[in-house]
């Protein structure tokens, strides 16, 4: 399958998905946001699980872009972790979050769903940690546990996405609550330093 | 209905619940899982939104009865929170995380849903926020914003409960990042005071 057709399939499947949640995804709804029949679609994926499961690791690559790039200062790139994992709802895909929350449900009963979890979990905690690691080096933050900053940052990160979903809540206020942790153990400020 | 039938009901649906999930929820399911019929159930809840309502509803009790007295040190209810919230999973009921997870992406759609999970977190944040805000009248916590601690505690256990779900991951590695963050914020060890 060449990159374009597995962009579209995975477009609509993001539709799809917010449309009509994890329970009423079909192939044929996913046809429906594209140009291809379902047919077409399953000759490239045999199940919704595998649909699925692509959809679950371009999400990783769509976050690391999201990330300045890693030779920039320390600060910076912690700044653009804060805002890539604490943005505000994108109104035109409102359902993203809530459909992400049920595939999140479904981790216990899809193996493949749960790696996909892990393997983002692990990308969003190893940027994190080697920023921390090079900030530290450079003498821009306190000596810090750079796996414990990861940690907080990320189960954060958790914890508003689910408050968005069930309390509809901006994650703003979960970020407010990190930059003030950020500030103790880091002895940082953040949106400050690099570009001052 | 009287006490005994409501909690008769709620243990069922709790049972039904952490095996069928919530899309394979019906009354009749609640039925098999006591030892009333689904016509006795629907007598005294006409929906099962309105079920799952009183369900939530009795989850916010249930987790107030697990707490210290608010007469206790404040260290010792600050460490009755943290055993409350960050508790292993019970393999008896291992379902219920996930079915918790599944309400709350349900909640979008579900307005009563929604309230009670408004009410939980009303009820977590303000516990906490007493707690610390005695802590420090007593000299026991350094001066701290209460609500941010409450926030810091709260978001970080919605955290846990999506990463027990999706990740399969223990709560007590996010309660060691826990008490570190409170050591930094209230200069006290969780775990050291009262009991000395």
């Amino acid at each position: 399958m060449d990159g374009e057709t597995r962009a579209e399939i995975l477009d609509a499947t993001n539709r799809a998905l917010c449309e009509h949640g994890y329970a009423g995804l079909t192939v044929q709804r996913i046809a429906d946001e594209s140009s291809m029949t379902s047919a077409a679609i399953h000759y490239h994926f045999d199940t919704k699980e595998e649909l699925l499961n692509a959809f679950l690791d371009d999400l990783i690559e769509r976050f690391e872009s999201k990330l300045p790039c890693g030779a920039a200062d320390p600060r910076t790139r912690l700044d653009g972790v804060l805002d890539a994992v604490f943005s505000p709802k994108d109104p035109d895909s409102d359902g993203f979050p809530v459909a992400i929350m049920e595939l999140k449900a479904q981790a216990p009963y899809h193996e493949l769903f749960r790696e996909r979890f892990l393997d983002f979990d692990g990308v969003m905690r190893g940027v994190v940690a080697d920023i921390v690691r090079d900030g530290v080096a450079a003498g821009h933050f306190d000596e810090a546990d750079p796996e414990e900053i990861a940690r907080l940052i990320t189960t954060m990160s958790n914890g508003a996405h689910a408050r968005a979903v069930a309390l509809d809540e901006h994650p703003a206020e979960t970020r407010r609550v990190v930059e003030d942790a950020l500030e103790l153990h880091l002895g940082w400020t953040p949106g400050e330093g690099a570009d001052e």
